[in-house]
C-alpha cells in the first residue's frame, strides 16, 4: 500500500496548515501536539480516493478530508477522558499531559474546526455535506453513549453490538466516503452506495479487530495478544461465547473474569472460545458485512478500473490479499 | 417587558419539540432535563427581534433562534465541568445529577444538534450563517480558556478582562442578532452594526454584573451581595481595585483575600473599594460600551419606531428606567 503513503503525507502535512492561533496557549498547544501524535489517517484518505474515484481532484475534497480527520481526533480526545486512557499512541492523552478541563475545552473547539474546513465548500454543495456530517457526528456520540452504557449491561445482544459499532466508528467511514462523492458531485446513487461500502467495511474491520485480539499472530500483532480479555471487555468474541455457552460454561467464563495468572486467563478463555466455535462465528458475521460492502460498492456506477485503490484499501485493512 | 414573556414562553415550548430521540436515554435525557431549567431565554429573543427589525417574521428565524440558544446550554453543560458547579438556577447539573462522562457527552450532542437547527435555513443563506457561527462557537471557547487562565494569573489587565467577557459572553450576542438580520437578508452595513450593537451590550452588561455584585440593592438582588469578593473572583471591580491600590492597599487586599469573617470580608472590600473610587470607574467603562452599542444600532438603517423594542429589551437588561 505504498502509493497511499503520499496521502498519508499530505494529510499529515495539510492537518499542520489548518491555521490553529497561537493563543490561548492552553486551548491550542495541546490540539497541535495531539495532531501530531499522527495516525493511519484512512478517514481522510477515504475522502480524497472517494473525490478521484468519481473523477475530481483530492485537492478540491482536502478541507473536507481534514475536517472528517479532524472530527475523529476530537472524539479521540474527549473518548480518552471518558476512558481515562494515560496514553493514545505511546504518547500522553491531552487530560494526562494537561488537564481535564483542557481536553473537554480543546476539545470542544477542535470539534467547531472541524465544521469551519467542512464549510470550505462549493457553497451548492454545502447544505447537503452539512447534512450528512451533522447526522453522522449525532450517530458517533450515540455511539460511544451505547459503548459506555455495554459496560454496566449483561444483557447486551450481538445484534445491539453491532449497533453500536456501527454508531461508534463506521458512520463516519461511510461518511468520509460520501462527503469525497459530494465534492465530486457525483449521483445520489452512487453516493448512497459509497456511504454503505465504507459503512459495512467499518463494521467488518471492528469485528475483525475484536476477532484479532484473541487470535492474532503475536509476532506481527501491534499490541499485546489478549489485551481485551484481560481487560473482561465485552467484545464480538465475548458476546458470541456468551449466547453459545452452556450453564457450566457460563460459571467458568465468570470465574476467568476474576483470574490473576494472565497468562492462564487468556489461555484458558481461547479454549474455550474454540470449543464454543467463537472464532468461526464471528467471522462468518465479518465476512457478511465485507460482502455487503463490496457489493454496494460494485454497484457505485464507475469504470472498474478507476475503483482498485479503494478496493486494496478495503483488503489492507482487511488484513487480506488481493 | 412583558410584551417579551411572548418571545420567552415560545422558546420554551419551541425547545421542546427540537425532536431530541428517546434513546441512548444518558445522553438524551440530561439535555431534556437541562433544557427546561428554563431561564431568561434573552439569546433567542434577541434573533427573533432582530429578523423582526428587519421586517421579517420571528418564526422564520426560529430554527437559528433554537440553534443560538441550544449552544448556549452546551457552554453551560462544559463550563459546568469545569467551574465543579453543582447548580444551575437551583438544579442540579448535569455531571452532579449524572456524572462527568455524560455530562460531557451529551453537551457534545447539543452542540451539534445547534449546527443541525442553524441548518433549516434558506441554502443561499447557509455560508454566511453558518461562517458566522463558527467564528462565534470559536471565540466562545478562547473566552472560556482566558477565563480559567486568568484564575492563575496575578497580572491581568483590564482591558484583558475585557477582552475576555468580550468573547466568553458578548460575541454571541451579537452573533444572536446578527445570524436574525441573515435570516432577514438585511443588508451587510446592518448586519455589521446589529452585531456590534449585540457585542457592546454585553459587555456593558457583564460590567453591570460584576459591578452588582457588591454594589446591588440586597432586596432586589436574586443573589448573595458580595459572592465575588468571598470566592475572591477577578472581577472587573477587583482589578481595578488592584490598579489603583497603593502598596499599603494592596497588603489589604491581599489580607482580605483570606478573612474568615464572610461579613467583614465583604464591608471592609467594600469600604477599600470606596476609597478607591472603584465603582464609579467601573460604571464609567461600562457607559462607555452601552453608548458604543447605542451609536452601533443608531446606524441600523430602519425607521426609529421599529427599534424600540430592542431599545427596552437593552434599558432592561441594564437595569435602566426608559
Amino acid at each position: 500500500m505504498n502509493e497511499l503513503q503520499k496521502y498519508t503525507s499530505l494529510i499529515d502535512v495539510e492537518l499542520g496548515k489548518i491555521g490553529l492561533p497561537s493563543s490561548p496557549e492552553k486551548l491550542y498547544d495541546p490540539l497541535r501536539y495531539f495532531l501530531q501524535i499522527g495516525g493511519k489517517r484512512i478517514r481522510p484518505m477515504l475522502t480524497l480516493l472517494s473525490s478521484e474515484l468519481f473523477d475530481s481532484s483530492a485537492d478540491k475534497a482536502l478541507p473536507q478530508a481534514l475536517c472528517i480527520e479532524v472530527f475523529h481526533n476530537f472524539t479521540l480526545i474527549h473518548d480518552d477522558i471518558m476512558d481515562e486512557a494515560p496514553l493514545r499512541r505511546n504518547q500522553q492523552t491531552i487530560h494526562e499531559k494537561w488537564n481535564r478541563d483542557v481536553a473537554i475545552l480543546s476539545g470542544d473547539v477542535l470539534m467547531i474546526k472541524a465544521y469551519q474546513l467542512l464549510g470550505n465548500i462549493d457553497s451548492k454543495l454545502l447544505p447537503e455535506a452539512f447534512a450528512l456530517f451533522n447526522k453522522t457526528a449525532i450517530e458517533v456520540c450515540e455511539g460511544q453513549q451505547m459503548d459506555m452504557d455495554f459496560e454496566e449491561r449483561s444483557d447486551v445482544s450481538i445484534d445491539e453490538y453491532i449497533e453500536m459499532i456501527r454508531l461508534k466508528t463506521s458512520v463516519l467511514l461511510g461518511c468520509a466516503l460520501e462527503i469525497g462523492a459530494i465534492v465530486a458531485e457525483s449521483s445520489k446513487e452512487d453516493r448512497e452506495a459509497i456511504y454503505d461500502f465504507g459503512q459495512h467495511i467499518g463494521i467488518a474491520f471492528q469485528i475483525q479487530d475484536d476477532i484479532l485480539d484473541l487470535y492474532a499472530d503475536p509476532d506481527k500483532f501491534g499490541k499485546q495478544v489478549g489485551g481485551d480479555v484481560i481487560a473482561n471487555k465485552k467484545t464480538m468474541l465475548y458476546l458470541t461465547a456468551l449466547k453459545g455457552a452452556t450453564k457450566e460454561q457460563l460459571e467458568v467464563m465468570k470465574q476467568l473474569q476474576g483470574e490473576q495468572n494472565l497468562v492462564l486467563k487468556v489461555d484458558s478463555t481461547r479454549r474455550l472460545f474454540d470449543q464454543l466455535n467463537v472464532r468461526s462465528i464471528c467471522e462468518e458475521r465479518m465476512q457478511e458485512h465485507y460482502d455487503i460492502a463490496m457489493t454496494s460498492f460494485a454497484k457505485v456506477n464507475v469504470d472498474a478500473s478507476k475503483k482498485q485503490t479503494l478496493i486494496g484499501l478495503a483488503a489492507f485493512l482487511m488484513n487480506r490479499e488481493l
